[in-house]
This record gives C-alpha cells, structure tokens and sequence, in this order.
C-alpha cells in the first residue's frame, strides 16, 4: 500500500475516527486504526464492537493495499507532522514508512485483514436532521443516562422515536427522566429504537454542529447509521423494549412555578459547597410560597438558605431535591424562564415548556421538616 | 468581626492566598485562611509554614477582630457569591454569618489567635523588578529544579545572586543547569540567596506579569520578602551554600551550532512519540554534519530519522541526549536563533547566547553508535 494525503486532512481524519478505538483491550488489533486503499478512496475505520467510525479522507493511492497501525501512536505522530503532504507506504511484510519533509519513520503495521470489519448494512431512506439540532438533542438528554455498568442495561441507551415528522429522545436513570421533542422537516415511517449513551456521546464529540449541515439517519433492525462529512459511525442498538415511561408523565398539578432560568440555577448552584468534604449528603428545600421561594441547605458544614422570586400557581409547597439533579436540568435548558409543575412533596417535579418541547423529570427526596 | 467587601475584592484576595494552603496537612487551621480585621485594613493570610501570603483587601470593618475559616469552602462559596457586597459577621463564639444580595450562610470558624503567624521581618532597602521580568526568570529556570522530595535539599531551590546590577538565577538538577542573567535598573548591594522551588512557581501563579508593575524583594537572614499589588509573599530561604557551578560552566568548545529554536524543537518533539507506551527508554541521537544536523531515534516501537538545517562552525560531533530534556530549554528560550555548544560526545552541550544571558547546559547520555 501507498497512500499520499496532506497531513491536516489525515489528522483530522485519524481525530474523529480515534473516538471509536477503545482504552483498554485484550485485543490489539483494536487499538489499532485501519487503513483501507484498496478502492477508490482512503478510508480510515475504528472499531471497538459497539460503535464503528468510518472516516473518507482525500489523498492519492499510488498502490493498492490495506494495513491497521497502533491508533494513538498513529494520531500522536500525525499531530506532529509538519503541515506538509504525508506519504505512508507498507510493504507485504508489513514494514511500514512513513514520510513527510525530512521526516522519516520506520515501523512495523498490521495485516489489515485481521481487522474486525465494520458489518455492511443495507439502508432505507434517511432521516435528515441537522448537525446542530442531533448535537443540541444529545446534550439535553445523554448527562441522565446510567454509567454502562448499570444493572438495567436499557438505562444505559437512550431510546429514538420517530412518529411522522415528530422525533423524540428519551433518557432516564433511577431518579429522572428527560424527554425532547422536535419536528422534522418531513415526516418518516415510524421507528422506536435504543441506541447506546457511549454511542450518542462519540457522535456529539464529531459533529461540528452546524446549522446547514445535514445528518442521515439509517435505522436498520439491529444498527443505526449516521453519515455526515464523509463520517459513518454504525453503533449496534440496544435489544428489547424501552422503559414505558407514560403513566409516569401527567399534566396534573397543584404548584405551578414560573422562575428565571438562570437565577434558579445560580442560587441552587450557590448551595453546593454546603456537601463540602465529608458533609453527610443532604437535599436542598425549595419552601415554595406566593412570589418567592426559600432555598435552604443543612449539612454538617453549616446551614444556608437563598431565596428566588417567582410567579406561583396554585398551593405553596416544601419539597427537596438532590441539588445535583436540577442543576443537571436547569444547565441543559436554552429557555430564560422555565416552569415547575408539583403535586405535593413525595411526587416528581416536571421541568417543562408548554409546548413539551422538552420534559424532565426530577423525583424529590423524603424530608422531614 | 464584622467586615463588608465587595465580592470581587473577596474573591480575587481569597484566590491569592489560596496558593498558600497545603493540600493535605494534619493541622486543620492551615487548612483556613485568615481574616484579620484588627487594624485599620483587612487582611487575609495563608500560611503553609514554608510559604505564607498576605493580601489586603478593600472593605469597610464594622468590628474589628480576627478569625480562620476553612479556605477552600470559603473560596468556593465566595467564588459562587453573585457580584455584589459580601458581609462577613463572625461572634465570640465563632458563630459566622455570611450575607450578600439574598444568600445567607451560617458556619463555623476558627479563633484567629489559633493561626500560625507570618514572622514579621525587618526591611532593608528593596531590589526593584517588574512583574513581567520576574515572572518570565521563573519561568525560564523553575522547570530544572529538582522535586520536592529530592536527595539533594540544594536542588530543590534555586539561586538568587545580586552583584551590583546584575541579577543571576540558577537552578540545577542532576543532568542539567539553567542559568539567567539580567541587568537591574540599579546597583544594590550583593546578596546571594537560595530559594525553594515551589516558593518561585507560587509567585510566578500570582504575578500579573505586568511589565509597568514592579515587584519589591527584601533579603533578610532567613527570609525572602515579594511584595506587589497589596500582596506580601513571605518565604523561607533554604539553608547552606548552593552548589558551586562555576567549575562546570566553560567557554571553550568544539562545535558550534546556530540553528532556528522553533525548528529545532518541533523536529526534537517529533521524535518524542517513539518512547510510546512501554517503549524502552532512548536518547535521540544528534548527527552533526557540515549544514545539518541528522536527528535519530530507534526504539523497540520503531526508527524515525529527522533533519535540520545548521550553520557549524568547527568538528562534526555524534552526540546523544535525553529528548526531555533538550525540549524543556528549547520551549522556554524566547529567541528565534540558538547557538549550541559542545565539545565531544561525553561533555555537556551549552544553549546560550553571545551575551550570556541565558545558559542552558546538559548532559549528553552515552551511545555506542
């Protein structure tokens, strides 16, 4: 194989596909980036059995060939290659050359057809989103998805439901659910699929998130495909049915709050070195009366409170939540004001707009006051 | 105590002396800072028993008096507090309150009496230098000192040495000296001192890096005194006589290199990726020729050749060099040209300038080529 490509187009090839090489393994191949020319164009895939990222780059092929190359020892050479053209040759025994100005590095590749190849897919028609809006969708939902080594495996996905031109993400853990809903451009035939949160937050790390941009989506019955910028990233879905989440969304309440989004935050935010050191962990207490809430947080530490003026419907109310929580949500949300909608104090809180363009839902902690 | 401050004021004091507070200590009252309003400004203080720093704030003091808070909770919640007036009340029973804008904190402090004093040292005439030369002789010489835990107490600081207007700083470890020479703007009496390490590296954090800003240093006995923008830095001197260099510094060489820095460094740092991993460690090895130096690294990853274009004066030379260390003069040196100087593959390769103000030497590692 003999590849020539311009080092700013090869880093940026070997960037994005690097998300995909796994930290540690027993197999080496993995750690490895494959480098494909054995068609018309160099393609670089990383593969670590979940999610697969392809990357096209530009360049010439001066000889057909394939070869895999250790992935982070690649990117740190290509890093500090000068902005000049890189030349990678590798003979049939593996002896790799690469070159670029005075640059002259020797040493041993891989066979590339030890490398686990990345499963050809047949596709349906795409859906079309933009770069920004998948990239906005992922940060607003994936921060309440369950560590991978949770013990319900399906909290670890989030689930992607298209119904017409209607996309919503859903993503939930022990303690709160987040809903998105947007609308797309046209509408699709219906899809309800869960895809891995380790998949969602690699995609994120790539897409430049532009406006104009455009994202396909391929759903098959066991992958999901996103192809953008000469990038596909295939990640395997998580099987079975997602956590039915509907009997625990409802309209009914009896506190309606309406808050400053920012100044919630910063005040709750305000609370947190009260859990200082070995502070036992504690709730705050948000004492929701007519045009005010009382903020209040006893640890160990200290006592704090903190008050923020609102806009109330209906009863007053004394709940507590875990302060990390609502900061979670609140940091997510682009609204300046949002609203809270309660029952009563062991019931969730909904953080919500009217149009349910977003949804989260936060359960408060047992207080006794 | 009762103090008022604007929370900016707080905030930039708080992180000021923060530097001063040790990260693990079995004292809980040097785990605090100061706030000692018992004169006519507020000062706050920290103290690690090597290092200890004053800052004076603008504030108005309702009651006098004087009390220890635990610093890093108290740089969090300042740091958190909204940008207006902070108000600190602190009773005898060390009851405290801290109030701005609609925050209320109640804590726990500490009797100030408790805190371990700042000495308070007799002052001679200062040696005046602006925060910017200051702060750049730091950096271009702290990166050599030895660490904290070092055999040799000697390495772990660094000379200072006043000789009429000429300010010298050297700092060594085992296969290296870095050396700074600077014209003052006056003459002051001689003065030869060594100053721990990480006394140097905490100012050089504080320093603006003004270059209209002057920093005044006081020499006493045992002490070394910075004072600068309403802040006193107080640190002990290391004891004894520094370790004698002039013995290793000479003029005399074989070879003589002028080379571009930036191009040096980046073909030097380009070879680095060849101790990936567990890679056996290797120098690199210089090759050099009539206009150029060949650059080599074999290790068990692989071979990488460099070259850069020289202009030599006097023998070819083969000569090997642990990449880190060559990296960490070059990275510091501000000029666009260097010379280098050697002798033969066995003595130390002097990086310096006509003027000497700056001199970099280091060992050469032995190779069998």
């Amino acid at each position: 194989m003999k590849i020539t490509c311009s080092q700013s187009e090869l880093s940026k090839g070997v960037k994005t596909v690097l998300n995909a090489v796994p930290g540690r393994t027993t197999m080496a191949i993995l750690e490895c980036i494959l480098i494909d020319a054995t068609g018309d164009q160099i393609k670089l895939t990383a593969n670590d059995m979940e999610i697969g990222i392809e990357s096209i780059i530009e360049g010439t092929i001066e000889e057909k060939g394939l070869m895999a190359i250790d992935a982070r020892f690649f990117g740190q050479i290509i890093n500090k290659c000068p902005d000049n053209d890189v030349t990678i040759y590798c003979d049939d025994k593996y002896h790799t050359f690469i070159t670029c100005d005075t640059m002259n590095l020797n040493i041993t590749g891989m066979p590339g057809e030890d490398y686990p190849k990345i499963p050809v897919i047949p596709r349906n028609e795409p859906v079309i989103i933009s770069q920004f809006t998948l990239k906005e969708l992922i940060r607003q939902t994936t921060f309440t998805i369950s560590e991978a080594n949770a013990n319900n495996k399906m909290m670890t996905g989030e689930l992607m439901e298209i119904n017409g031109d209607n996309l919503k993400m859903v993503a939930l853990d022990k303690y709160r659910i987040s809903i998105r809903n947007i609308k797309l451009k046209e509408s699709y035939p219906n899809k309800k699929v869960v895809v891995p949160g380790k998949a969602l937050n690699e995609i994120a790390k790539i897409l430049n998130g532009g406006t104009e941009d455009m994202v396909e989506v391929f759903f098959t019955d066991n992958h999901i495909i996103f192809e953008f910028d000469n990038t596909t990233i295939v990640s395997r879905l998580i099987e079975g049915e997602f956590i039915n989440i509907e009997h625990m969304i409802s309209n009914d309440y009896e506190t309606k709050v309406k808050v400053n989004k920012k100044r919630l935050y910063d005040k709750i935010d305000r609370l947190t070195p009260m859990l200082f050191k070995d502070a036992e962990y504690k709730p705050f207490i948000m004492d929701i009366k007519e045009n005010v809430i009382d903020l209040r947080m006893n640890t160990t530490v200290g006592a704090m409170k903190e008050q923020v003026d609102i806009t109330k419907d209906g009863k007053d109310l004394v709940i507590g939540f875990n302060s990390k929580l609502f900061i979670d949500a609140l940091k997510v949300i682009d609204e300046e004001e949002v609203n809270l909608y309660m029952v009563n104090h062991r019931s969730p809180c909904f953080i919500k707009d009217e149009e349910g363009s977003f949804i989260y839902v936060i359960l408060p902690v047992n207080i006794q006051e």
